[in-house]
């Protein structure tokens, strides 16, 4: 495993090839950053987690019919995915007002929206990520309407499976970020990267504790009690 | 006229009350300011020219079928138009990648796009004027999914009137910014405020020169000769 060839490393994880062409193992790192990465820190475990979380949630998505870049579990901190080309855009799903939206709104965090809504991000660290819309996307030829329409709804039912899970384990889904790709030797759409307290907004059901990554972006502090906790919920409502 | 309310100061205009409930008279100033105020200066005629711009061009379209707050000239620097509440959403249709476009995508500015695209922004200088989606402005309730889809169509109907008219007095429409209104009471959708090189990118078909605010923007000089110049060109192009 140690003479793979490092394909791609981001900020929570890192991509090696394998024997298989189109099969790669995901490494979850124990780094945390915030702000285009100006934050910096490790938490011991964090990988170890995060995987396990992206374990679980990936193969409830593959039960109800979401295909992801998923194969199987390899051990503590890595997975083996599908080999895809990734669509360098963050696709946001929001069930209430947070973070950049409300920024970008001025109306006040936690506000419930009517219905979910799909924003687009381009994947572009020395641009600082911003958002785009679907005619951004066509222009820039990131992905064609088609694509942009299947990726769309792709998103709205990973909401609609993930929302009432985590309802169920008393977590409040605010947000969370997806990443699409295109299987390795086809066209075929794929959910790739990770789906962990890194990526959604996780609010307590009963207390509005934040339960996610804001609480290193915000120095709130017990973070990794809090993912531990997510995880543990998660594993009980699964395999319980 | 001297005593007459005002009911509305912008960066470049101000509208007053008139003897009619429905009627207001929209005053230019000879006040340029760009970066959200940061930078500001006042340049003579301005108001003027920028008046006459609007007039004409505001005929244009009202003649071409899209209906338009404008009802008539009053004097060098003021016009009578339908009283409307306005939309707090900034309509910007562009033909090339130009400005915040040009950053937002890393491409160069000058890029011809494949088609016209339109987006929006929201107006709140509070928040930095950011932009917004269709979905965002349906959540603000800002105004309707109907209502947008209309103003869509107005926006990129504005556009091909205006640049294949601009074309022919040899400039090239590179973007521009649109506002609507609902006219006094009614539910009508109308074309506000004004198109002017304050609001438009208006770039020398042959050389390419800028004929418009960026030359005030970026401190490129002679801005109120190329005001003229663009007026002359319209001018000539409806009256001769």
């Amino acid at each position: 495993m140690n003479n793979q060839r490092l394909v791609y490393e981001g900020k929570a994880k890192k991509l090696y090839e394998t024997e298989d062409p189109a099969t790669l193992r995901m490494h979850f790192k124990d780094d945390a950053t915030a702000f285009d990465g100006e934050k910096y820190r490790q938490f011991d475990h964090k990988g170890e987690i995060n995987k396990k979380l992206t374990l679980l949630l990936f193969r409830l998505l593959e039960e109800e019919g979401v295909p992801t870049h998923l194969l199987e579990d390899v051990d503590e901190v890595n997975l083996k995915v599908r080999r895809a080309r990734v669509i360098p855009v963050e696709v946001v799903v929001r069930n209430r007002i947070a973070g950049s939206l409300s920024k970008r709104t001025g109306k006040e965090e936690g506000t419930a929206l009517p219905r979910p809504i799909v924003e687009y991000f381009y994947k572009r660290d020395d641009l600082g990520d911003p958002m785009i819309t679907h005619e951004h996307i066509e222009v820039l030829e990131l992905a064609g309407k088609e694509e942009m329409d299947r990726i769309r709804r792709h998103a709205l039912e990973v909401n609609r499976i993930l929302r009432a899970f985590f309802s169920e384990v008393g977590i409040d889904l605010v947000d969370f970020k997806l990443e699409f790709g295109r299987a390795h030797g086809s066209e075929a759409l794929l959910l790739v990267d990770e789906i962990t307290p890194d990526t959604c907004r996780l609010w307590d059901a009963d207390t509005g504790e934040k339960l996610d990554k804001d609480r290193f972006r915000r120095d709130l502090g017990d973070m990794m009690e809090r993912y531990s906790q997510v995880l543990g919920r998660v594993e009980r409502a699964l395999h319980g």
